[in-house]
């Protein structure tokens, strides 16, 4: 029988699952942003009527998923899967939302690449025939990760410039077998890159390799190139790492042709102050739920290759003087 | 064409999987259990050489994945896929450990119910053709696990009888198309269930409710009884958990016929002061890993439901006062 398995790293979905329906919900300066009217919902503030940050992230999710299902005129049990990630530890905001939903739960963690990582396995969900409508999403919260992975902003500690800025939001994809456009034609799957970079406050250059790394094994195992799309999407390189992205592409002889963008480097409107850019599990999925999703259906995008970029190092890794070994999930989106 | 969702929330793999090759590696007080014989590494300690509890965690998951590959006589370039997870914040055993591996991989979190939840995708991985050999492995160490979830050793505190103790071992499983014993058939997908628990120091009770959330759907998607299987395992519901399921699902109409096992009330001597038993995502991985796989290849096991479980808290959530979701993933291992 035939493979779908391509070369070392990709799989293809020959039936061509779609993406039927997005939704995206955000917060406040993401409103503000380059993006803010194509988002679903923006919120007027980070606390979302809750006692905690946690609690706030968590209905990010909930209200994300429930509006997606209302959105594609459904039932929560007429959803097959539900697969859901975020930064938190124990990945509460994604299990607390799925304990709201009657929907068969898959708990992913690949840091802010997690969106990514849900399309591939609810991809295969759909195109293998176990499932008739899966949704994926991913969300991350600027006050949750900061008291987590950090401080409590309370503290007023200075950040540098190589530091992002956690979006906060969730972004949630309707994945199923209807035919419709677009469709998740492939996906690249990444291996765990460690280039021996230990600085927590610049992400960006600890992610770029395992970005290049997975880009090129895309473009190799299907005998493509970078103008094959008509856009390459990073999620939370920044400013730093996409820079450092595109230099790797062209040295290796895979160089962009001015249609490759950051989702943090672009997120926030520049007076925004956020250093280098946007990070989080949000950066990609509302990015991509909110404004590529709306290009796309508007004609103006018809092949994108999303790429996720996760940090897999936790608070305890860098105390311990560990790298901190990085992972980039590719997905093909095109109009067919 | 034909679907291979079943009922709610069951799939079958209609090419039947393999499970070709397995490895354990356990602490020393695992090894002392009645399963000691049957793991392929007993450990003298946990230090395991290193300098920090979590870098003797990822040490498990590296050499029980690298045993893995050895033991089937591979390479790990002809692994398509790495699934792991494990209990430490942000996944860290698996990232770190994944990323000693040129192998394609997919973090995963489901708490204590993490390796049912990696066979399960890895078997879609398998069968839907995306992969010729994946290798699903879940780890947990007793003292990184103490001092995230509870307190360092050190500190000496007291717990109660409803505690469980932590399993210290990495499980991992090799599955593949080459049509040996045994398979693979089919999977019921886990609901997160929240029944109101509280007490993280008791874990069985809440995950009990979950447990047979999931048999339940089980056993009513494949119009099937407690009785087609040899042998019914959850992973760590320890005695107070396994007893209170063994009563629900009797409650239900689908009682055990004395072939019903839980991994965490079974793995330690009874000497071993564990109070109710053993737990984390390691207690189900090196119990199937190491003794039931053993059982299934000398032919005194022919079909078999894992049950995995987890409680899916966090320490946070604990401190804000929330409830304790929980989640049960199925599998089911015959031989045909």
């Amino acid at each position: 029988m035939q493979t779908n398995h391509i070369g070392k790293q990709t799989v293809v979905f020959r039936s061509l699952p779609s993406i039927s329906h997005t939704f995206s919900i955000v917060g406040p300066k993401e409103g503000r942003g380059p993006w803010g009217p194509d988002y679903d919902t923006v919120l007027p503030d980070e606390v979302y009527g809750e006692q905690t940050w946690e609690k706030a992230e968590r209905k990010l999710v909930v209200e994300a998923v429930n509006n997606l299902i209302q959105k594609a005129k459904l039932q929560p049990d007429e959803i097959s899967f539900l697969l859901a990630g975020d930064l938190l530890n124990q990945i509460i905001s994604s299990n607390f939302a799925a304990a709201t939903f009657p929907i068969p739960f898959f708990g992913l963690f690949g840091a802010c690449s997690t969106i990514a990582e849900a399309l591939i396995l609810g991809a295969m969900l759909i195109d293998g025939r176990y499932g008739s409508r899966v949704i994926a999403a991913a969300s991350s919260h600027n006050k949750a990760a900061e008291r987590q992975f950090r401080f409590p902003i309370e503290f007023g500690t200075q950040r540098p410039p190589t530091a992002q800025w956690t979006v906060t939001g969730c972004g949630s994809f309707l994945i199923d077998d209807s035919a419709t456009n677009p469709r998740i034609t492939c996906a690249t799957v990444g291996r765990v890159v460690d280039m021996g970079c230990k600085d927590p406050n610049d992400m960006g250059s600890a992610m770029a390799p395992a970005a290049a790394d997975t880009l090129l094994a895309h473009f190799k195992d299907l005998a493509k190139q970078p103008a094959d799309y008509d856009l390459i999407v990073t999620g939370d390189l920044g400013k730093v790492g996409s820079a450092i992205l595109a230099e790797l592409m062209e040295e290796a002889g895979f160089g962009f042709v001015d249609n490759y963008l950051d989702c943090g480097a672009s997120i926030f409107h520049p007076d925004e102050d956020v250093h280098a850019g946007g990070s989080g599990c949000a950066a990609l999925a509302v990015g991509f739920a909110g404004h590529f999703f709306k290009l796309i259906q508007a004609g103006k995008l018809n092949k994108v290759l999303l790429a996720g970029t996760g940090a897999l190092l936790s608070p305890l890794t860098s105390l311990q003087n560990e790298n901190i070994p990085c992972i980039c999930h590719a997905v093909a989106i095109e109009v067919i």
